[in-house]
């Protein structure tokens, strides 16, 4: 191979992938998310633990069988994308990697590995220039965040974050949204994420002691200040999830060091990648969540000066969870290796 | 009756009620507020509008039939609870106030008017004193905030709340109910509380001009300074419809003069009247919308420090918005006068 790349140099690498997890929600949503941005793998392995294996998905028209995740599943890959939950990546992640197959990684894993790079590629894609074979994809509600808060750090200085998210239970896979559906058609649920109901209800993510942030809570604030690079960035955050599809919305006061306003606010995020501004409420225009599901983008509306404190700003920020939150910024971080 | 109430001091003073606006989401509550809390009018007068003539609602077992709300209503009446919108209450209060009936209004008509106390009874019963005939009842989402609030902010100075609404649509009465319905259920609603999906959806409320707070946003920032007698309160204020049910949940953070921790505040508000305090993460304990609905209370829960401010505390704040945020705040009201 090398002496063949030698001689033609611009022959494309190989480009093999597989998908570890691939019959769950997010994982289901990279193989679209592939297809749509038109990435062509040599070869795509569909791999999921040994009760889905023989699931076919299809991919650009053809059938693909689910084969069973092992220690040789990674052998003649070049990327693989992982959204099979923590302990899978705990275990397979470095395996790939050893085997010369960068693991992408959307579980919380690795996410504060300090030989992981996190990335959301329209924020940090300098950070993947030292990865070491895996790369963390960051929480689906960070991600929303620090895309739409990125271009506003560059212009203003942010100095705080004051955030509460209204989550889709999506972002607990499959089994979220099954509990949501039993509970509107007034079955019991086989799975739960929940003790409380969901349906009709505001509930937390896990919790831990009294006081102390829920594990979402704790991932926005540790995973915003590492991918913006600001380890000293204030932030108050409250998640909580709310029976809605779609996406998550966040309501977002920020703190900046320089005067900040919302008419530059709109012309900054309106030239920003992957932002959309929709924020005209006179024709009842603004993001939502259900609004939002399906996109690749991050929504941008009512956005305020907030006058209760020093350069305030209000915002609500939308965003497919499934998508940009995970699926379509792990393949995003793929575009940017190849 | 003045020589007859000379005579026999300790004689009872009639008590008429009628409750206008009876067949509504708050008023059906208001008459159920009555029996539960052992309030025997004399008399009760169950007033709509025409269309609603001969409805018939229980109380205490007796069957009343809904009348005709008319300028004449009010004769011989001692108190009118109103529920029945802006419009009604601008026409009907002062008539009724004319007649010697105390109205005591849910709407927002008469709210920010300097002639009209504004009362939350557990904050600024005092405010009753100085009535004209028109008492105004606040917003449901103003009310359970001032609730949690007030006590910690005789502790410890309320210097600056920045709240993000988590509203269930029966906030916008049986309208928005029979949205969410209609949508959940795949039929196309016959009255819309919002142009945007309330179903699976995060929608606003009327909005006015870009950058500029909802009116539920405004009302919440009015009511807020005006019943805690706090007219420079520093306030970020994004109110959010979601599709649950039983009551409204906020995040809010505070700031406040003195140092502030979550052990007082949970001991302070054990203490405070019509706040049950939620919080114990570890058996899942925190307050639910759906939990709340139904109950007369405040509830607070994940009471945290706020580390990303000086003297800053997080809190979720849930009550039920039919109950507490109209039809027993009324009632309250009501029972302070008597």
């Amino acid at each position: 191979m090398v002496h063949k790349r030698k001689l033609i140099p611009h022959l494309r690498r190989s480009m093999n992938i597989c998908i570890v997890g691939a019959t769950g929600l997010v994982g289901r949503t990279m193989v679209r998310v592939l297809e749509e941005r038109s990435i062509r793998p040599d070869r795509l392995v569909l791999l999921a633990s040994a009760r889905s294996v023989g699931e076919r998905i299809p991919f650009y028209g053809v059938e693909h069988s689910v084969e069973e995740l092992t220690e040789n599943s990674f052998k003649g890959l070049d990327y693989a994308l992982f959204s099979a939950g923590g302990a899978i990546s705990k275990q397979f992640a470095p395996i790939s990697a050893a085997s010369g197959c960068v693991a992408i990684d959307n579980s919380s894993m690795w996410r504060m590995d300090p030989d992981v790079p996190l990335v959301v590629p329209e924020v940090n894609t300098e950070d993947l220039s030292w990865h070491k074979g895996i790369i963390a994809n960051p929480n689906c509600s960070t991600i929303q965040m620090v895309v739409a808060l990125k271009p506003l750090h560059d212009a203003f200085g942010l100095k705080r974050i004051v955030v509460s998210t209204y989550q889709t239970p999506s972002g607990a896979g499959q089994k979220g949204v099954d509990q949501l559906e039993a509970e509107i058609e007034g079955r019991t649920p086989t799975s739960r994420i929940s003790s409380h109901s969901v349906a009709y209800n505001t509930v937390f993510h896990k919790l831990d002691a009294v006081g102390q942030p829920s594990e979402e809570e704790t991932k926005m604030m540790r995973e915003t200040r590492r991918i913006m690079h600001l380890p000293d960035l204030r932030m108050a955050v409250t998640c909580v999830r709310v029976p809605v599809l779609g996406g998550h919305g966040e309501s977002v006061a920020i703190e900046t060091v320089k005067p900040i306003d919302p008419h530059s606010v709109r012309d900054i995020l309106r030239n920003a990648p992957g932002v959309v501004v929709a924020d005209d409420p006179a024709s009842d225009v603004y993001p939502t969540t259900l609004s939002a599901g399906g996109s690749d983008d991050v929504y941008v509306g009512r956005i305020r000066q907030d006058t209760s404190v020093e350069n305030g700003l209000l915002m609500w920020i939308v965003s497919d969870n499934l998508r940009k939150g995970a699926a379509t910024n792990a393949v995003q971080i793929l575009e940017a290796l190849l």
